[in-house]
């Protein structure tokens, strides 16, 4: 798709010399194409149940992407100048243009990123724009986008099929009744949108609102959630109804990976103390770590696949949360261990077979040390791809030289594009696609594998691992 | 040696780039063939003393392998079906064909792994297998190995011969008799065995077993354990009767790499609660910690080199341990400290010339931060090779430049194969070879050093380093 | 410069591959000439105020160099043999030529380290050197270093100019009268040295002499440093004299990255606490905690810029600090969090768009996982370069590739040589050139940017960051 855009360089991000880049090449013109799952990402599903036309280019390509608000915000830009909502609904700017405006004046500060490739490779394959960024070509870039956006073929579901996307799975937390994804099944439109269940509003004691979640949880399913039994109830009935809209997965954003295997009796103390009075931080960790647990032995029951998403310390920047809320790029990410972590969990269901659990992590210092062994022994675990701050360039280099040579590549899943940005999902893919190209070209070139392997390979990497580990 | 062998590439593992492949393969055409030290390693000396064909196949290469079953564990293979013996005696698969069309079929799953390069180069080198085992080629591969393996060329000394290994340490228990060393020796062959002095089942409080060691410990040494003055005479004779079967090394494999260097009335008073009742977690890491410089001050007077091998969570899959025993692909990697954990051992003995205490780690980030920064300055310090999973080409590129800009060449120590699996010593030392080559040649393509000194670099890396470090 | 020097390859230091290393050429070239900006470092201001001849080879270049005497200490070698003062004034070598046959004859083991490049450059570039250093070419190469420094041409001023150096940054103790400074200025000569507060002294409770500074802290600044209120009023004082010689930068070298930000009333008790009993260790931590926070307070009052460089285990080797004293090589790095460490502090300050903190690292694994992400959202954050055992060929790309995709190239202030080592300083910044240089060629060259981007940011990363982030 992209080489006739010559603004994109048809070998970007392919290794230098002539051979490597000839392989990578090679491998990468067989695989390019190949429809996109995207088992992991946070898309809104009112976009495809409503099919309505995105508004403008400040809000479909500003506003909603943490990771170029928080670079314009580093450098001195004030949240009010792009039109982030304050929490008190105080004055913001309003304006589209102005707000883009704001953002093109700073294109500069992307050089490096990925947020620079992710945004070329949307400008230029889905809106013809072949220029570069900048104050200068600010209007007419907005312009040029904004009329795109006015047509048919720029609505969501165009979108989706133009994208090649074979399945998508949202994130839903559990409280969530899934009306969009009832309302694109009602409409008969065979995209295939899938949900996931994400109960963190219901498993983390501090999690705002968190008593009053478990009264509504008790509401929404029927369950008297006011004891250990009914809640465990609860989540077997939201799972249950979260698979009839597709879920093949759950999803666990933790501060930690720390898991537990509680006396029954004690884990229904603990829920009885948390249900009822603010908790204190070791009953919350202690919380987590043991439906961490309850959750695997669920997915055993089940089949829904487990992701375990730890090591983000949430909302770092008081000030900016109490103004903006939540999801400001103020998310830092934190050492995380795993290996002592994850072991009461491990001791009761690792070797099961049937379970799949997913682990990501933030810190990359676990790659070699913690994940890779983990997951080269464990038949219930596999490893997410490169994640959040490290789905970039070189992020996906380590990620593979620092886990291939201990779990190989079959104990990794693909690529998620964990995405709010609809239209960096093909970019995204891309990226992902032409590095895991490059990293098997670079074993080919140094004989570590054959051509015919690393082509086998490159299919699995863009689609098939993702496949079969997401049950899709 | 590998150039007649069209299967493997002669230039594998060397940088794609014209230049720097060239000056590599310079490099290594000096070296590759230079006779092998294997100063720290697990054969079984057995082998040597009694020098019997290996059985099959899969006894050689599948069984003993934990790089192997690990990963075939993690897909879902059961290790019943690999013939690994459960502890209980329960049965398992006995036949060693059946046990090979299980491997062979799994074979893909360790594209991108060491493994794979070990085993490509043992089966055309050793036994001219020279295409891709598959569930096809299983039968004709094993019936090839299997037809060699009969023929004394095969036999445990004739391959040592063959390899061209001038020394092999073996690995013993401070209360191993050392019989088949002693066997070894008697026979009159010429084949340099030496044994290393190991003590972790009299070191470690929490050893399965520890307080009826040290009983044994007595009655093999012939003095009184029950107290702290014998029990560390018996180390010293232990000790003395190592270096009469050629041992110039000890090894201690530690959970940490804590030391202590208490006050004698309070280690005296330690080991008298250790030794008479049942270990707290506390006490039996205080006096691991005090006896890594308890042996650090008898290898001052003795000679013997030391290494330390912490940061390994042993038997982490419980089920697994509880199974099959030991030493079953399920040790996991830990985060590991060095720079306050070796702190007192230093202040008392960390400027000697004399002592020599080789550092291992599985911790990589400990590299850059704290151990080349730790051996470029102590005296006694001298850093060992990429260790364990970090034994691949990705492994050593990473330890060579995170180490080498603070400590240096000199303060490392050559290679390790540090492995239970003869065939792949000739393998993993060629492996090592040419990424140090490739890593000197890159030094030189860029300046850095003159091709004259890499040659130099080269040999020290590839032998005499090895051979002065261990004293050998 | 180095184009004339044959000894010294041209090329050193970029890529391999003929493409990118033709782009690294091309910025290069343009930007190799830029005057040095060396905002951080530990020169000494009498050399500037006094402009003195220096004195021979070996005071120059090994006796106040720890990078060297620490490596050859690794290998056995005395610090007395290289004329290291004793604290107890004991004897040492002092025959110059001596101490530097004893560096010549070691020069080997810097292979592969920084230390070669920076010292055949400072040979090559100023003293015509062109042969490398051994035991044979010692005398000759002393000589002809020794007959230089006799030279006008080689007094310190001169050598400023020739370095081509706009601005100097030195660093004081808060307790210095900065006589060398006023010197410098009532000489009238041009050349721009300026200092640096340092106030490590007066800050860290467990500093040796902590509390007699203290009440020198009152005598110099003329205020009442018995209580907390008084203590802060003389940090303003003092801040404000070093402003009068050049000041833009405050320096704080902490073992921890730890803030606090306590009531007045705590930390007053506190401060009183500690101003008149010795330290607990707690109380001392805490101390530093809340003065880092103090001192980002009154950066924000009197424009100061702040950096932190927290980290390192000083003094490490405890019979060498009793018998040398501080500095001596023997500083560890240790594992360093930043994300619930400067939380305190940037709850407070970190929304400040004109207070500028420039955080420095020991520590490899917090460049993705946490300062990366830190400095690409804070305003107040920037990353300094790669610092110390990083500064490095190695170290420097290390830095760059896992800072870039985060924070991008905005948020770091390009070079510190942070040397004691004056000849040092044009290969210093010229090694950070190539790096930078040649990591900007793999971009343009994976087509990640383009050409005329690269040489802006060239530009930048080589004077204009340090310009403005520094305030020179």
């Amino acid at each position: 798709m992209s080489s006739k855009h010559t603004f994109l360089h048809p070998d970007r991000l392919f290794p230098v010399d002539t051979r490597t880049r000839s392989i990578s090449r090679g491998l990468y013109e067989r695989i390019k194409d190949a429809p996109i799952l995207s088992p992991h990402g946070h898309t809104d599903p009112r976009w495809f149940a409503d099919n309505e036309p995105f508004a403008d280019p400040a809000s479909l390509f500003v506003v909603p992407d943490h990771y170029i608000f928080r670079m314009l915000y580093s450098q001195g830009v004030a949240l009010e100048e792009l039109g982030i909502p304050r929490s008190n609904g105080g004055p913001v700017e309003t304006d589209p243009r102005a707000i883009w405006r704001v953002f093109a004046s700073h294109w500069h500060l992307f050089r490096g990123t990925p947020t620079r490739l992710w945004l070329d490779h949307a400008f230029s394959t889905l809106f013809d724009v072949n220029e570069t960024l900048s104050t200068e070509s600010a209007d007419r870039i907005y312009d040029q986008i904004a009329e795109r956006l006015a047509l048919p073929a720029y609505r969501p579901r165009a979108l989706f099929e133009r994208f090649g996307i074979e399945v998508i799975a949202t994130t839903e937390s559990a409280l969530d009744l899934l009306d969009s994804h009832r309302k694109i099944r009602e409409s008969g439109w065979q995209g295939r949108v899938i949900t996931t269940y994400r109960p963190d509003a219901v498993v983390d004691p501090e999690f705002e609102g968190f008593r009053d979640h478990l009264k509504q949880f008790g509401a929404v399913t029927g369950t008297d959630t006011g004891n250990w039994r009914g809640y465990l109830e609860a989540h077997r009935k939201r799972r249950a109804f979260f698979k009839t809209y597709g879920a093949t997965a759950t999803d666990h954003g933790h501060p930690t990976a720390r898991t537990a295997n509680l006396p029954a009796i004690e884990a229904e103390a603990l829920y009885l103390r948390l249900s009822t009075e603010p908790a204190c931080a070791e009953d919350a960790e202690l919380f987590r770590a043991q439906m961490l647990t309850e959750m695997a032995k669920m997915s055993l029951e089940d089949g829904l696949v487990m992701q375990i998403h730890p090591g983000s310390s949430r909302n770092h920047n008081r000030l900016l949360f109490e103004r903006f809320g939540r999801d400001k790029g103020a998310d830092i990410p934190t050492r995380t261990d795993y290996v002592s972590a994850l072991k009461p969990m491990l001791d009761l269901l690792g070797n099961e077979p049937n379970l799949t659990i997913i682990l990501f992590t933030l810190d990359e210092t676990s790659y070699a040390r913690e994940l890779a062994p983990l997951a080269g022994h464990y038949p219930c675990l596999r490893l997410g791809p490169a994640w959040w701050f490290h789905d970039s360039y070189e992020g996906m280099v380590r990620f593979r030289e620092m886990t291939t040579e201990t779990a190989g590549f079959y104990n990794t899943v693909g690529f998620n594009d964990d995405t709010r940005a609809f239209c960096s999902i093909p970019a995204r893919h891309d990226v992902a696609r032409r590095v895991d190209c490059a990293y098997l070209a670079h074993l080919v070139a140094t004989h570590r594998l054959r051509e015919d392997e690393a082509d086998e390979l490159a299919q699995l990497l863009a689609y098939g691992l993702a496949k079969s580990a997401y049950r899709l």
